[in-house]
């Protein structure tokens, strides 16, 4: 396979079969992982695996829970349909997969973001490259129970990133529309 | 070659031969970053091509120039080496590569960072795949004189995020040394 073909196979990933992911194929992931760049060779991010869907349908509701509480305080703006799908007792943020994995750092980093999101598309490769499906949950980051981070094992300097869910996908989704590149100017060698 | 092969090939480049990079060989590259995830599928990110020499020499001394006064007055902290690099005339922050790209994207979209960055590991896999070397360059996104935004077609709403170098390598270069992935905590399923 090339590359080109091995890309168009890392998709956003909502429905996954039942079967477990097991702990062996994670911790591959996650040493390929620790290849990607970050600032200064700095290396922040640090891993939480919940491969327990009781636990992982606590975080989608106290994820769920905290984003309502900030948009009734006007702390966040939501659409209504996400309004609508954050007070469905049924939804789960995490669309029921069987594992997720927050990436998360330190407060003090000033690149976190930046750092967690390159460590997050290795991730997403090295799991497409084992026939795993992943999805960023953006929705799922928003936990603040202590008792609930504790149990993650983070400690409260530490910020939750990315949440990614993965399992193994019913289907492979074609891609959602994409725009060509927007390329606002090319400069070009003057040859003289 | 296996993903596992292929990941090993992206390294951070600093060291080019002197050949140039052909644009049909970017346009390539940055149609295949449109792929990268974004939250909400929204699409943020804006590229700029410097395929010129000379914009670049330009671009790494005011980038320079502002992260000095940046640390004259305290706004930025840097450690004695950088100084003496910054200072030093004949230092390019771009390492004299051939080509630089610019991720960038509006100040108003609250996941920017995490948006470019996933673009950004976009290109420096699609840059792999295809022989040619690329490296995160955080010193040289200081761009703040007006008419040198305006010559890169970034208006004042815009933000540089990801400022990769791009070019046929010398050689790539081992990776340097990474920590083991560090694990908070692994919650595993209960079997009942």
């Amino acid at each position: 396979m090339t590359y080109s073909e091995f890309l168009k196979k890392r998709r956003s990933v909502r429905d996954y079969e039942q079967k477990a992911v097991g702990i062996d194929v994670i911790n591959e992931i996650l040493n390929e992982a620790t290849l990607a760049p970050s600032a200064s060779n700095n290396q922040p991010c640090r891993f939480v695996v919940i491969n327990c869907r009781e636990t992982i349908k606590r975080l989608s509701d106290e994820s769920k829970a905290n984003l309502l509480k900030d948009f009734e305080q006007k702390k966040a703006s939501l659409s209504p349909e996400y309004i609508e799908l954050l007070k469905n007792d049924k939804f789960n943020v995490f669309y029921n997969a069987p594992c997720v994995i927050y990436i998360v750092g330190s407060k003090a980093v000033h690149s976190l973001e930046i750092d967690c999101a390159l460590a997050a598309s290795y991730i997403m490769f090295a799991a497409a490259a084992r026939g795993l499906g992943t999805c960023w949950i953006g929705l799922g980051a928003h936990i603040r129970d202590p008792k609930l981070k504790a149990e993650l094992g983070m400690d409260e300097n530490l910020r939750i990133i990315a949440p990614l869910i993965i399992g193994y996908p019913k289907e492979i989704p074609a891609a959602s529309p994409r725009n060509a590149p927007k390329i606002l100017r090319v400069i070009s060698q003057v040859k003289g």
